[in-house]
């Protein structure tokens, strides 16, 4: 009998790597977490990427579980026939035209995958998590920028030069804030975590280094300024949504990330709002949902779409 | 021998319906052009739309050529399944909630298939115009409004429910001007053909019922009213695309509509603005072209659209 498979996801952030091992059903079986040193040049990054693959190996091998194949997502635009990171990321000063798929696989002996990391956190969920059984799914993540995912007949989309679905980068505000992207108004600089503490600075200027747990902490006191802010948070993420609403019309649209954490309530309220903003047709067939796999949808998601193309090799 | 086969198609729009009979490989043999009666109820409208049909069909039995099928391209929202019409349209006032392709088979005793009409505008485009060759292409339309369709993998790309791809209605303005469609800050409201004449109007009082061909005039005379309002209209063309450029990553985009026509140095200073604006990764990869077939994208569309389903029945 031929023994199962398994096999190792990486999700590379602005601070941490997280990473695990998981069956091809996406069930965990172990996960790690270590810094990701993402102000260092590439060849730092990637050293902290081929240890924690490592671990991850040594921890398989005791377990004498086989890894098939090894899947990575990061920032930045990723050309997914190569492995080769294309594009910059604004978090990431230095890590742009990196080979990533080549060193790992001539290092470990396993065939790697590289993906950008909100399209493997989307895959993630479209399989494993929130996404299941959708054909059209949307997903983003709100955090430090906005990450944006795109299903499409059960396929990820990612443009024809890998390059599309930067979702936080949707202008909302035509003469609005520069983004650091080069844009003018992106998504991001209104509805970020970044941005709701900023915003919630602008009101309070005694705010100190407040972190947007602590804002939603004083919401829930009925603090008026935090109220003021994430009135103002809901409002600017259904002004995006309602957007993607018109023009993909999908059936679900996940929101994952730090902010989603919030509770059912901020869900709840921003559907609300892009109810107000959408157009009816396109949004009376839309769910907006949580996401489920909390930041394990970007490692495991990675894996899945590693373990899809080991199987179409 | 098998006669070859021919199709009818007619693209219903707020002034005129156009129609005409094409071969399957989208080369018209005639056209025609009836009045809409876009204001009268579903019944009269209904009704000039089998007029029109029949009259292309006497023309098409006329010259024996035999019609395999009927495509019908219409604002709105269409169910392609049952060829109903679900959503209401802004133009049409009463347009809605109709059946299109069972009166019409029940007439005609030919199959017929009714879709969005810049869905059927953007399937001839791909398929016979500038957007051949093409695997993932935008369409536009800037007329009236602004219209969508979206190209992935060479499928017409409707939304779950079709009622995606209503890329006028992305908000490029979170707290701009109200949109007929209920959303706020509708990229149509900045960058439509009627914009561009309220732009017009606001900094000239005197200029009555001056049109877009007029504006663009004045332009080329150097008009410093004209130059500030076609310079505008750019940009706002510009910003919208940009965001489609970083959602899709298109390999094209095809602009269509009444101003399309201005020249190419209007698509070329809008591409400019795109490339101001989107992120570099998104746009380098990007063409940026005028539509090819005027007029009759809309109706070879939509009776290419019609064929594909013959073929696939």
């Amino acid at each position: 009998m031929k023994n199962a498979s398994y096999l190792i996801g990486l999700d590379l952030g602005g601070t941490a790597i997280k990473y695990g091992v998981c069956d091809v059903d996406g069930v965990v079986k172990n996960e790690f977490i270590s810094e990701s040193n993402s102000d260092e040049p590439p060849d730092i990054i990637l050293n902290k990427i081929k240890e924690s693959i490592a671990e991850a190996l040594y921890y398989a091998r005791n377990e004498k579980w086989e890894i098939s194949a090894i899947g990575v997502g990061t920032p930045g635009c990723v050309d997914i026939e190569s492995g080769y990171l294309r594009g910059s990321t604004p978090n990431f000063k230095f890590w742009k035209d990196v080979a990533i798929k080549r060193p790992l696989e001539s290092q470990f002996s396993i065939p790697v995958f590289a993906d950008n990391d909100a399209n493997a956190m989307a895959y993630g969920e479209f399989l494993f998590g929130a996404g299941k059984d959708c054909k059209n799914a949307i997903c983003i993540t709100l955090g430090t920028g906005i990450g944006g995912g795109i299903i499409i007949n059960q396929q990820l989309f990612r443009g024809s030069k890998y390059a599309g679905a930067e979702l936080g980068h949707m202008s909302v505000c035509h003469n609005g804030k520069k983004c650091r992207c080069g844009g003018i108004g992106c998504w991001e600089q209104y509805a970020s975590a970044p941005a709701m503490v900023e915003n919630y600075r602008t009101l309070n200027a005694d705010a100190g280094s407040i972190t947007p747990r602590e804002i939603f902490k004083q919401y829930q006191n009925n603090d008026s300024v935090a109220t003021q802010v994430i009135n103002e948070e809901i409002k600017m993420i259904g002004a995006g949504l309602a957007s993607l609403v018109n023009i993909f019309n999908p059936q679900r649209i996940i929101i994952g990330g730090g902010l989603s954490e919030a509770g059912q309530w901020f869900i709840d309220q921003i559907a609300a709002e892009v109810e107000k903003r959408a157009m009816q047709e396109s949004f009376k067939s839309v769910e907006i949902v949580p996401a489920k796999l909390g930041n394990k949808a970007g490692w495991l998601g990675a894996a899945a779409l590693a373990w899809k193309q080991y199987l179409s090799d």
